[in-house]
């Protein structure tokens, strides 16, 4: 089921705020990306990065448990992408982050788990996400009901010597990175959003950071499952595409 | 300045959740209503009425004072209708609620409040409300980054020896409550929750409760400030009209 949600609210550590317009896109079969751009870049290192974190992974870097409750959730992520890990950021997490979801009855998701910025042996610190459902096959953000929709659902993915990169597109939502492999800083990652306009086939940018960013795939409908496709030299693979 | 938000967060107590499809609604000129329906109905009580609260008021209902910080705002509570209080529900809150209002750089906005269960004297209950501004021109519930909208913004009032009731139009969203004087139970109270289709004319209705849910006003562009109108009996003042 593709599905794209706002964040509204992260609190950890006593401090709960929202600085960001993040969105999570999950597809079809399950490959994630979440885009976290600050909406007010405040100092100097947040207008060179404007980001408070951005992470991904296909279908192989999640594992999702439903409740037997129907209302809960368990998913254990194992990120392909985590850019604190990518930058070497100190006091952040290293390895699986265990979460729990709960669906609420207005159809907002609340996410808790706990993550260890100190290693595995030191202390933890509690977290909460909440999470506003949108619909996907809107150019804007119409909050939905229910975590659920149709429609198209198409993955790209490539995994070679220089870079690796997931772009995760649900209905009119494109998200995507792109990173070095030999990188860590922060010029070595890209990022993209882009909002398919509700007359079909134009796209708006809204979200576009690195210099490898002209290297993301711009073309969705016309791909099949296994394709490749170069974009400015960089070949992705379609591992998914549902139209 | 007119507004509606949407509340995406209810937490007291320790215990965090939204049942409800709550929006409140802020006239120009300062009056508001906020109703709080609840999405699923679990039980015998919550069938019979379906709200978690409502209330309302006028201007002369609220005091609002701008923190010189530019972000946080105090707002003070002396509602005309409180759910509650009409109901005579026991543990809950009596009087003026003092609440805090904190703008999030992503435009949602956190209000932070104690409220009084068991009296003046008793113990405190701290709450959290968190809100998501909404576009109140748009028939759907779109995501707007900040609390700031143009458009109409129209106030009824009745208060006779029968009834008391308001009713705030803004942009293409009405709601509305309507009480009996001299009652004090659930069949005594009337609410309604419209909202005007892309289409303009058209409203459809989201909500509406109460034997005497005919009798709100349901003309909103041809009144002026100052004029009566009269629905099914009962006769409504326009304190405000902004086309």
């Amino acid at each position: 089921m593709p599905a794209i949600c706002k964040r509204v609210l992260f609190e950890a550590g006593g401090n709960v705020n929202e600085r960001t317009l993040t969105l999570s896109s999950v597809s079809n079969d399950g490959h994630y990306i979440s885009v976290r751009p600050l909406v007010k870049k405040n100092t100097e290192a947040e207008r060179e990065f404007p980001f408070e974190w951005v992470f991904a992974g296909t279908k192989d870097h999640i594992e999702v448990t439903n409740e037997t409750d129907g209302v809960t959730q368990k998913q254990v992520f194992d990120f392909w992408l985590d850019t604190n890990v990518y930058l070497g950021i100190s006091n952040t997490h290293r390895g699986k982050v265990h979460t729990k979801w709960t669906t609420w009855e207005s159809g907002l998701l609340l996410e808790q788990g706990t993550v260890f910025p100190f290693g595995k042996d030191g202390e933890g610190v509690d977290f909460k996400e909440l999470w506003q459902p949108i619909d996907a096959n809107r150019d804007e953000l119409v909050i939905q009901d229910k975590l659920e929709s149709q429609g198209r659902s198409v993955t790209f993915k490539v995994d070679n010597n220089e870079y690796f990169g997931l772009v995760v597109v649900v209905g009119k939502w494109v998200q995507g990175f792109l990173a070095k492999k030999n990188g860590g800083s922060k010029r070595d990652l890209n990022f993209v959003r882009l909002v398919e306009s509700a007359f079909a086939g134009k796209y708006t940018t809204l979200e576009r950071y690195g210099v490898d960013a002209d290297k993301f795939p711009c073309e969705f409908d016309t791909v099949k499952k296994g394709d490749h496709v170069t974009a400015n030299g960089v070949q992705w693979e379609v591992i998914e595409a549902h139209l």
